[in-house]
Order: structure tokens, then C-alpha cells, then sequence
């Protein structure tokens, strides 16, 4: 018996959450496991009501779980930030969810906007480091603080560029991005062990070339951790090179590792080529601690409550989930169930079908059970 | 007569340049004007012999020309980072040169990696910043350095995440982006200028709801720019969805204006939907004062002097050399000229053709001249 907690969100993110329940059911009773739900409501929704994100008590009692089922948030009253902030972020960096999983992989049946690209070609692994780089929130505006950090940060700048910011003739806004020594290493580690079971090959992605400070830190690491995996090749890139191989030659990647921002695009160029953002599942995992589940897409406010939208990303997060607990049968299964429904042509308007997102999501789990 | 500056630079980059200047020329015949070119011996092999990168009076010689024409740079020998910084972004930053063009545009004849699009889908400029965002350069690591400027960066981040870094425990690198409104808006206002010359429509591209300080100002700037441009369409967009429609839907586009770091990315991208790094021009502007034009791909050292790269990006840089001197009618010329020979099937490896380089610089050239 697993405990999950689940957590719709905004949009169409309880709508494709419970076909992915649902199939996660159908999962238990074929693998002979159960799952116990407990929902949360967090949710742009609470926010407008009563000002709360995501409360100290609901993290103390989310950390007692070993995983986090997650739709989606996002919502057009709400100015952008607060709630990826306040809520996804905060729960990525209270659990100190280090990994960021992103299958890229086409599945049968499904069209890659590549020309010529076909399942062969698309399978790889996005490891993107979930807690550190540009992502930390530390940075401000000149002009709106006294705080004394703020000093010192433009005293930098006007001796680099010899401004006389003093003045307040003008107004800069920075921002600052970290990356420590063993943020590095750990997320290195955990590409690696993928990789040792895998096609035994790691790409880095970094842009040390002019960011050299952060990311010269993390070639450095990358070179030690690679020194103690002597089976697997790997080969040092720069993000903007990287985004046109995705393109050209998704064939060359087997595992990718990213820093945190970096990673944040070439996964959703990776969702696109493995044909769009409903079928790109994501894994935000703390291999010791409480892992977090979820489509990589967004909440798409104006699909709410349709029935429409494609639950394959939020199903294939499921797989992912199971995958964590243990239950790697049953994972695969999922995975199985769903290409038997793309077989089967129970897809959704954006594969260019006419099946509700209710459909799928019991096909597959009509599948699964077998 | 125009006076231009030409620095080949490293690797593939003086013979590609020869073969611009070649197109340049024959251009200057059939338009009827003359340019004189200067040569400077700047690139890594001067800088192996005399640790020279670019000194202060070539700086200033240059600041004296309306244009450069550049080749590339970057060497094995030479630890990533020190010629793109030395070199590249220094006169990027030294003659201010804010705005960075980069057509994305599918040329008649050539093949693009994107299933079912064409030429007519393909066609939008990218206006990228140029001087700031996190191409500053101001970062370090913890412990390698007792300038007092690490100290408060050091405080910011133990307040912020609790951790004794005073102990030196961990070992931590950070990086360091900065926009100033000023800087803001002169790109913008550029971009702006350029949608009522084409289609009236202007996307910026950020990541606000994270890198919420500086692309916070970035938002506040351009609304205040678009403002000033009431008959220009805009769209808000986040860089990682940005990459996903440059695959998915190009035809979007029209003008794409963006931050340097994230620009830096979606050209590459860019240039890999327009058919490859072969066929990818930039110009690094200052409308007032020294601008340089440069193919967008690297010195492929691997492949210098034996004559067989594609020369057509910096054929096409020329062009916008051109067009930046004036010459719009020889800069139409030339781009017309590339497409012939395109159609004529005078064409390089890269496009599956057997002609050298130097080929096609002489068929561009022949072209013009008829
Ligand atoms: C919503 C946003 C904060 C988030 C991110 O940038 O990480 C999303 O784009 C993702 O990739 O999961
Ligand atoms: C070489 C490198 C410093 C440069 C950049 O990052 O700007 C290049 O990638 C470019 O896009 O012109």
C-alpha cells in the first residue's frame, strides 16, 4: 500500500489528474498493489481567497509522503511568478528535489514535427538540476529597496561599467544565480547511474564560455563525477548548440544533464519534438525524500472543465511515479497501455483525434487491466 | 567609398571572409561604390605568440570605422571562454553595440529540418540584446577570491538558504545578470521600428515568472515601448515556449525581441530551422557608431583551408553590412544573387552539393556583376 498525495492545481489540472489516477488504480489492481489518495487543495483558486500559497503545515504534512501526484498551475488573475513561485517552486526547493526527469521519447503512433525522425531516433533523458542556478530568487531593482545588499551589488556594476549609478539616473534590476559545489555533483551522480543503464553516454549542457563563473564550477565537478564512471562517454555542449541538435540530431543524445534554467527550455524543446506538451511527463525527485510528479505543460484556463485536453503527459507522469515507489512492472505497463491507446486511436483533438480526455484515460486503463 | 574594417579571425574564418569581401566587391561594381578594406591580425594564433587578445588602440582604430566585417573565432589550444570574452564580446561591448540582427529566413531551395514548412513560413527577424543580461561577466566562486565584493554576495545567499557558507563547507560559484531600463529600451525601440518596416508584429521573449527581477523590468519596459507603437501587434512570451513554436510554428513570427542570454539560445535554434549554421548572418549594431557583421557559426577548426565550408552566412552578413551603410538596393542584390546560386546548384557539402568555397563566392559574385 502506497500513500500519494494529489494535488490538482488550477485549470485542466484536476480534470487530467484523475484519468491519471484512474489508471493508476487500474495499475494497482494488475500489479497487485494499492494506493491511497489524499487531495490537497492548493490552487490559484485559495490563493484568491485567502492570500495562502502553500502553508508551512501543508509542507511539513506533504514531506510525510513519498511522493506527490501534481496537475497543474496557473491562472489569468494572477500576475505570473506567484504561483510557479509560491507553489511549484516552493514545493521543489522545500523537498530539495534535486532532479528534474524528463523523458524525451516519441512514442509509436505519434509525429514529431522532425522531418524524416522517428521513434529510433527520439529517446533520451533530460537530468536538469531542480534547485540551484538562476532559479534561487535572489535579485532586485535598484531603485525600489534601501537594503544594504543592494549596495554593494551596484557598486559592482559601477566600477565594472564606470556608471554613476549613485546618481539614480538610471534603473537596473539584476539578478543572481548560484551553484554550489555538491548541487552539482549530486544531480551528476544520479545522470550517470541513469546512464549506466542505459546507452552508457552523458551530455552537459552549460554555457561556460561566458558564464563562466557558475557554469566553469560546473565543468569542473563534471569532470571529477565523470572520473568515476569510466564506462560512460561524454561530451561537453553549449545550450544554444544544443537546441540545434535537438532538432538535427536527436539520435546523438542517450542521457542530457542541465543546470536548472538552461534545462527548463531544452525540455520543452524536447516535449515539441516528441510531438507536443501533452505527452511530456516530468519527475521533480529527492531519491531520499518526497518526489513530486507532474505534466510538463501548463493549465490551460481556457480548456477548463472541456473534457479535451490530452491526460497522456499527466498518465506517463504516473508511470514515472511508479516507477519511484518501486513498482517498475506496473511502470512499464502504464507506458505499454498508453501506446496501445495511440495504437488504438483513442487520442485526443491535438493527435488529431475526437476521443474526450475521459476516453483515454479509460482506454488505458481498460488496457492495463487486461 | 566605405572604409570597413575585416578581421578573419580563427580557423575557417579568414578564407569565408575572403569570399564575403569577394561578393562585397563585386557588389560595390554593380551598385556603384567602393570599399576599402583594413585588415587586423586579431584571433588565437596571435594570441598563443603574445597574449594579446584585442589591445586598446586597435580598439580605438576600429571605433574609427562605420563597419567590420568579421570572420570567426575560437581555437582548440585556447580554454573556452577567453577569445569569445577577449575578442568577440569585447567589441560587442566596447562600440556599444546593442542590438544583435539575426534573420531567420528559409531561402528558396534550401531544405529545412521542420516537416511541411516552407519558405513562406520561415521569415522573421530576431532582435537580440546585446550588452547586458548575464553577458556582463560579473560572477566568481566563494573560495578562491577575498574581494570584498563576495563577502555580501556570500551574505545574501546564507540568509537566504540558512547555510553556514562562512564555514566554507561548501563551495559555491555565482553569476551575476544586470538590465537597465535605458538598456531596455533602446532595443526594444529598435525592434519596434523594424515591425513597422515589416509586419507589425513584436514578441518578447522572458522568463518573468522566475528571473522576476530583471525580466520584471524587462515587462515594464516594453509596455512602456509598445505604448509609443499603438499600430504594432505584441505578444508576451516565456523562452522555453518560445523554442517550442520557433519548431512548431514559425509563421508566428515577425520581429522577436529578447534578452542577450536567452537570445543566444532561440538564434541557434533559429538558424537550424532556416536550414543550418551555413546559412545563419548577424549583425552586432550600434546605429550611431561601430557595427560589425559576422556569420553566426564558429571557426570549425577542423575544417580550416580546406576549402570546403559553406561561405553563404557571411555572404549574407555582408549584405546586412551593406544594408547598414545604406546600400539597401546592393543588400537586396546580394541576398538575391545567394539565392541564385542556391537555384543554380552552386553549393557546398553541408547542403549536399560538391562545390568549394571559394565556387561559390565566385558564382554569388558572377551574379552580381551580370
Ligand atoms: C512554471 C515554471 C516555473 C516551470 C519552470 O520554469 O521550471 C515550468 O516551465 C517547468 O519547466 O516545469
Ligand atoms: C561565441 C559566443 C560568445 C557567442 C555568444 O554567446 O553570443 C555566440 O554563441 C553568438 O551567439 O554569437
Amino acid at each position: 500500500m502506497y500513500r500519494v498525495a494529489a494535488i490538482g492545481g488550477d485549470g485542466i489540472g484536476p480534470e487530467i489528474l484523475d484519468e491519471g489516477k484512474k489508471v493508476l488504480d487500474a495499475a494497482g489492481e494488475k500489479y497487485d498493489f494499492d494506493i491511497e489518495w489524499t487531495d490537497f487543495d492548493i490552487g490559484a483558486e485559495r490563493y484568491l481567497e485567502t492570500g495562502e500559497l502553500v502553508t508551512e503545515e501543508e509542507l511539513k504534512e506533504l514531506s510525510g509522503y513519498p511522493a506527490i501526484y501534481f496537475g497543474s498551475i496557473g491562472d489569468d488573475r494572477v500576475k505570473p511568478g506567484i504561483l510557479e513561485k509560491g507553489i511549484l517552486l516552493k514545493m521543489r526547493f522545500s523537498f530539495d528535489e534535486y532532479v528534474n526527469l524528463r523523458p524525451i521519447r516519441l512514442l509509436h503512433g505519434i509525429q514529431t514535427p522532425l522531418a524524416g525522425k522517428g521513434p529510433e531516433d527520439i529517446d533520451f533523458v533530460v537530468v536538469r538540476e531542480n534547485t540551484e542556478d538562476f532559479y534561487v530568487g535572489i535579485g532586485s531593482r535598484f531603485r525600489q529597496s534601501e537594503k544594504k545588499e543592494l549596495e554593494v551589488v551596484r557598486d559592482l556594476y559601477s566600477v565594472k561599467f564606470g556608471l554613476d549609478v549613485e546618481s539614480d539616473a538610471e534603473e537596473i534590476a539584476y539578478q543572481i544565480g548560484v551553484l554550489s559545489r555538491e548541487g552539482c555533483r549530486r544531480v551528476m551522480e544520479y545522470a550517470f547511474d541513469l546512464a549506466e543503464r542505459r546507452q552508457r553516454r552523458v551530455a552537459s549542457v552549460d554555457k561556460a564560455n561566458v558564464l563562466s563563473d557558475v557554469y566553469g564550477l560546473w565543468r569542473e565537478v563534471f569532470s571529477e563525477v565523470e572520473g568515476r564512471h569510466p564506462g560512460v562517454a561524454t561530451e561537453l555542449t553549449f545550450v544554444d548548440a544544443v537546441t540545434m541538435w535537438f532538432v538535427k540530431n536527436p539520435e546523438w543524445f542517450d542521457v542530457v544533464v542541465t543546470p536548472n534554467m538552461f534545462g527548463d527550455i531544452v525540455t520543452d524543446l524536447g516535449a515539441m519534438i516528441q510531438g507536443g506538451l501533452g505527452l511530456a511527463p516530468g519527475g521533480n525527485i529527492n531519491p531520499t525524500g518526497t518526489s513530486m510528479f507532474e505534466p510538463i505543460h501548463g493549465s490551460a484556463p481556457k480548456y477548463r472543465g472541456l473534457g479535451v485536453v490530452n491526460p497522456i503527459a499527466t498518465i506517463w507522469a504516473g508511470a514515472l511515479l511508479l516507477d519511484h515507489l518501486g513498482e517498475h512492472e506496473a511502470a512499464e505497463g502504464v507506458v505499454q497501455a498508453i501506446e496501445g491507446t495511440i495504437r488504438d486511436g483513442v487520442v485526443t483533438r491535438d493527435l488529431g483525434g475526437a476521443a474526450k480526455t475521459a476516453d483515454v484515460g479509460d482506454h488505458v486503463a481498460a488496457l492495463l487491466r487486461r
